[in-house]
């Protein structure tokens, strides 16, 4: 396992309380999920910004530094500290990012707008990607964890204005990130997962959102062969999901489901 | 009103079919959203390259430009052509794009992953918005439009993976525009009002997603006093909106709503 960094434990409050006035002329006190920047340092050089809930802010910085493969390994990462008095995250590496000047050129080029990520970036790797052909996930381990998914969400039934993402094992929830975002939640996993030193190949990514290209990308290069959504899918999601074999499940609720690909892994 | 630009044609089918699996064991013929790469060349250059539906592609790279402020005014803009074969749309300007370098420049740095877009430029200029005060909306006329807009979403009941808006005048729907992310909805509706001659200040712009910052400023930047969506909001889309006094609706469904800021433009 590799060294741990030294990190703050900057989580920020989730919901605030606004004044709304109803149909019926009532003030009615409304929780509001929270949105904050928060600016990206690397070694004193400001990468981006991110908006965040503020829930997971190292894991979430740490994830999207995976995730965009800025980084190769948590141990080039020495330090993590949030500041929100300035919107601020601080990062220190051992030994600086990953090509971060071709990154940066080619993001700037592929960013899209309904993804905000490296697209072009995260699609070159598809190819290399193996998920384990072994890996089986039975039909009553799936209802077990959309009911502990169900139990589990607490900040959006206050607020209703965040995405969950959970990395569960069997029907159990290992870690739920909310966020405003989705690409936010999913970051946040990966960078929990490189925290805590877990795998993927035995896992459940469960999402709220929906499966769109960048979710299957992601969940797929963290190495999961079960990706789960209460939501519906997009046909690049589903074109991709079948290229890189991994066992889609969406429309996921209660004791309903619809397998799209990977069914081999699926046991009724 | 300015010349128009010659465009092509090229919307996409938005949905497609594809086969799943039930709990139940059937076989579950299931239509999923449309979702494609869309890169954008102006003047040959390669800017980026969105993620979309495919419904509105000429609208959408009008309203993405127009939204970065890459043009100052559909006159800039010669041509824009679209061409599903190769996934790309080129568009033709007059005179180039306006601070093209050191916009991608600042992107680069403040793109947030849940964002998609030019944030700290889009809260640059907030302070020069000024919404009409005099504008007002009556509750029923929320309502007619909150029954038009149900009528209306016919890709989010077959698919469910996309967002929908729509700007209206008064309970009339002018155009609905669905894609798979928000922030190319909301772009669209923006390329659209140019490409009409549309002006903000007596419409309403109505979204199925949430009211995060970034929907806010968009909507007061194309000068539209009256928000409404029928999901929650952010800590800082409630900030924004009192800051810039636009009238913000959330929860809006069927005859329920809640009014959080801009409350003199509503009329009970």
């Amino acid at each position: 396992m590799p060294r741990r960094p030294q990190l703050s434990n900057a989580a920020r409050p989730s919901t605030f309380t606004v004044e709304a006035r109803d149909e019926s002329g009532e003030a009615v006190p409304t929780p509001v999920a929270g949105e904050h920047p928060l600016t990206v340092y690397v070694d004193k050089q400001e990468i981006l910004t991110l908006m965040t809930l503020g829930a997971a802010p190292e894991a979430l910085t740490i994830g999207w530094l995976r995730n965009q493969r800025l980084v190769n390994s948590l141990d080039d990462i020495v330090a993590v500290n949030v500041d929100w008095e300035v919107n601020a995250v601080a990062v220190t590496t051992r030994n600086g990012l990953v090509n971060l000047e071709e990154k940066m050129q080619k993001r700037t080029k592929t960013t899209g707008c309904g993804q905000g990520t490296v697209f072009g970036d995260l699609m070159a790797d598809l190819e290399d990607i193996k998920l384990p052909a072994d890996a089986r996930l039975k039909e009553e381990t799936l209802f077990g964890l959309l009911n502990n998914v169900r139990l589990h969400e607490t900040i959006y039934k206050q607020a209703g204005a965040v995405h969950g993402c959970a990395l569960a094992q069997g029907e159990n929830i290992l870690t739920f990130v909310e966020d405003v975002g989705r690409h936010n939640a999913v970051d946040a996993i990966a960078g929990w997962m490189w925290l805590e030193g877990v795998d993927g190949a035995d896992k459940i990514f469960y999402t709220t959102g929906r499966l769109t290209s960048e979710m299957v990308i992601k969940a797929a290069q963290m190495g999961i062969p079960f990706l789960v959504s209460r939501s519906g899918l997009t046909q690049m999601g589903y074109e991709i999901a079948k290229q890189v074999g991994i066992t889609m499940i969406g429309r996921a609720v209660n004791r309903h489901y619809l397998l799209f690909t990977g069914t081999d892994r699926f046991v009724k």
